[in-house]
């Protein structure tokens, strides 16, 4: 059973201001909410049906997760899907300290990229290829936003995201910034990258100056065809990929 | 001025049936609809606000197309989009015939993609990477569904999209089949591809056994991280940069 209030604080939680406040988010679906309690986040409360405390398979572990157990209609009225999936978590979201030595690994910068779907794509690319951190600018979409989280498809269980103040943050971190942008070396002749940051812009207007200033290189990826552009998300997806061929 | 049977036969296009009918499709915003103009596609009307045939650049052109001005809310009448911006067209379905000869040249083959999303991106990715040609299996979403022709950024006015019983297409094409599959040669080691079809399956089934059996090889993209899978269109692209890296 569900209080009116329960059902007000978990829809605050769309909201960014009310996610800063309580330093907690909501993630859906068995597969989402299952990489979330397999990894080191906090439960807050998961919000299931039946059926799904039924299915889970570690009985040991269920038993120790405050659960409550909720109709498919009290879901209905807390989950942002379109189509509700038998659960539903609160999560505390985590204080990653940033790591102190990044040598040897390849990471992630996004200068204000805005779309939360772009966000959950690369969240779960740089799962894919082994990123553990993904450094934010402070007005990138927000990596705890709900449509974020699903878009991860659970990726954002493995990979941490920071937000910080981007230019003294690259500058400082002792890595190469390596700027993603239309007019640099061809990403396929540009001496191999082992090691260091992968700068991405905002979809609209890519890198700002300042960040382009301090990089160490700005590679492209070349074209071929007549497309004006690549999303962020593909892009990041062709940079990681031809880092780690490289390895 | 719009009749009320145009702002049905327009609306009616948003349906596969009736664009099967009258070989029609829409396409909207300026970027959009130029690079329908700007192609070999038929013209079959434009409607346009004042504010686009004034701001359209090649006045000669303008004068020899059949345009309807419009006002704002008739636009919103026949527009597919939130927020319409100020043109839509309706352009005839081409008859794109089979290449004869696909030596020297890299395509792509979908079976039975499902999301409009994913196939326009996947023909914005063909076009940025020269690919020409995309043969799809008859149940793949369809290339003319308005959230197609608006994500694939225009695109699709410069790659061929075209439906066939796929499994007789590739055994008859004398082209290398490669299958993009989870439990393949890692793409960082298989030998380069300078031509041949890239295979990409369906969203959540994957690629059906009677093609891969068909497949010359089956490719793999190396996984570094935790993330179960890689999104259609970012697989798609991350095969295609690697062997145009290779070229």
């Amino acid at each position: 059973m569900l209080s009116r209030s329960t059902v007000k604080y978990i829809q605050s939680l769309t909201h960014r201001k009310f996610r800063d406040i309580h330093h907690s988010f909501i993630a859906e679906t068995p597969k989402v909410v299952s990489e979330f309690i397999n990894s080191s986040f906090q439960v807050e409360q998961i919000y299931a049906t039946d059926e799904w405390v039924g299915s889970f398979e570690d009985k040991e572990k269920i038993g120790l997760l405050p659960v409550t157990i909720i109709t498919n209609p009290e879901l209905e009225k807390i989950s942002q899907l379109k189509t509700p999936h038998k659960v539903a978590g609160i999560f505390k979201i985590p204080n990653n300290p940033i790591p102190p030595d990044l040598s040897g690994k390849i990471s992630v910068a996004l200068d204000d990229l805005q779309d939360p779907g772009n966000l959950g794509t690369i969240i779960r690319i740089a799962d894919w290829f082994g990123v553990e951190n993904i450094f934010c600018s402070q007005h990138t979409a927000n990596a705890y936003n709900p449509k974020v989280v699903q878009s991860s498809m659970g990726s954002l269980a493995h990979v941490k995201v920071h937000y910080l103040e981007l230019e003294s943050f690259l500058r400082d971190c002792h890595q190469k910034t390596i700027a993603a942008t239309l007019q640099g070396t061809s990403l396929y002749k540009a001496p191999p990258i082992k090691e260091g940051i992968l700068l991405i812009g905002n979809e609209a207007s890519g890198i700002r100056d300042s960040l382009l200033k301090i990089s160490t290189e700005q590679i492209t990826i070349p074209r071929f065809g007549r497309a004006e552009s690549l999303n962020a998300a593909i892009a990041t997806a062709i940079f990681l990929s031809h880092f780690r061929s490289q390895q």
